[in-house]
């Protein structure tokens, strides 16, 4: 494409960069930002460069956090005993979302991905491992949080390998049919571990 | 959605402000953005700042531009009797794009549209009947390059009334079946008006 501004250029070049944003889509926002007030963009900018300048990762979880420890980790009514271990910051705001754990978290940073060239060195496992044996340590179960591919389940394998000479209790979310899918849609592993996994039905309270 | 940090909040709000970019798009961005070097959100934030604060729209024909008058009016080039109006600066990248357009252009900045508040003084219309009456002027042709939609055919139709008393030609871009689409697909409309507006066949040059 060809511009008739070097300005309009940069920024489309600029957004372009981001992904799921080709050079159309990224003029089509260009020209929104031209049309609106100037203290839009100025806003848009400012909060991207403090982001990027400023945000920490928690020391505890590797969570992103605006502290060095982050609100969950400092929060004293969450439940110091239980981690759930995600692969990164979107699947803590998705748990978090269902407001259905009080428990602690920790961030991987990634999965297991050989084909990706990413190995257990490049996570957080280490610091994971110094999390469940520290002195004052007062974990008892790690719950595995990861996505049910492959690569998850090698690292849910690797991870829980390690954890079970501590003693740790492991678990897994539970897999099965989303609530509101249709059965006959099911893929027939998904289905059959639901049947396997299947849990006692219970009336009431 | 709640955010573990106010730095990624304000970052997803402002960037989900942006057209057709969600709450979890915003997110996505922002994330993808942590995991890049920081370079790249300085580039794009200061490309955002730089091109609002510095864009400026040519005097003669506002478009786009970096300096008062566009490259496109500034060529001795371009032929300076032909001006194509057009709705916006993205209608003249792609009539650029195309290679097959050598005259000068005219941007509105819109269409009259009673439904969104827009009437025929809040575009450039004015300037446009300025340009082809002005003393230098050497306008012979103006093309409308507007939409065929109901908004764009009124606008069509309202500034060829004020260009007829002044003797200037006024053309509209073809309209009839896309290059590539099939007969059957075409809607009545169309097809009629491309069997009317037929153009005569020729072999080779």
């Amino acid at each position: 494409m060809q511009f008739s501004s070097k300005l309009i250029e940069k920024a489309v070049d600029e957004f372009s960069k981001l992904p799921g944003v080709g050079k159309k889509t990224a003029l089509r926002l260009v020209l929104h930002l031209l049309k609106q007030d100037t203290s839009q963009t100025i806003e848009l900018s400012e909060a991207l460069t403090d982001l990027r300048k400023n945000i920490k990762y928690c020391k505890k979880c590797f969570n992103i956090s605006d502290d060095d420890i982050c609100n969950i980790c400092a929060s004293h009514r969450r439940d110091q005993s239980l981690i759930c271990l995600v692969e990164d910051t979107r699947d803590v705001l998705a748990i978090e979302n269902t407001s259905q754990y009080n428990g602690l978290y920790h961030v991987l940073g990634g999965i297991i991905s050989p084909i990706e060239g990413i190995g257990p060195d490049d996570l957080n496992i280490s610091e994971l491992l110094d999390r469940v044996t520290g002195e004052s340590a007062e974990v008892k179960e790690v719950i595995f949080g990861l996505s049910p591919t492959m690569e998850g389940d090698t690292t849910t394998f690797y991870i829980s390998k390690k954890l079970k000479p501590l003693g740790i209790k492991t678990s897994t979310i539970a897999r099965g049919i989303p609530i509101g899918g249709e059965l006959e849609y099911a893929d027939e592993i998904t289905l059959g571990r639901s049947i396997v996994t299947r849990t006692a039905y219970e009336i009431g309270e």
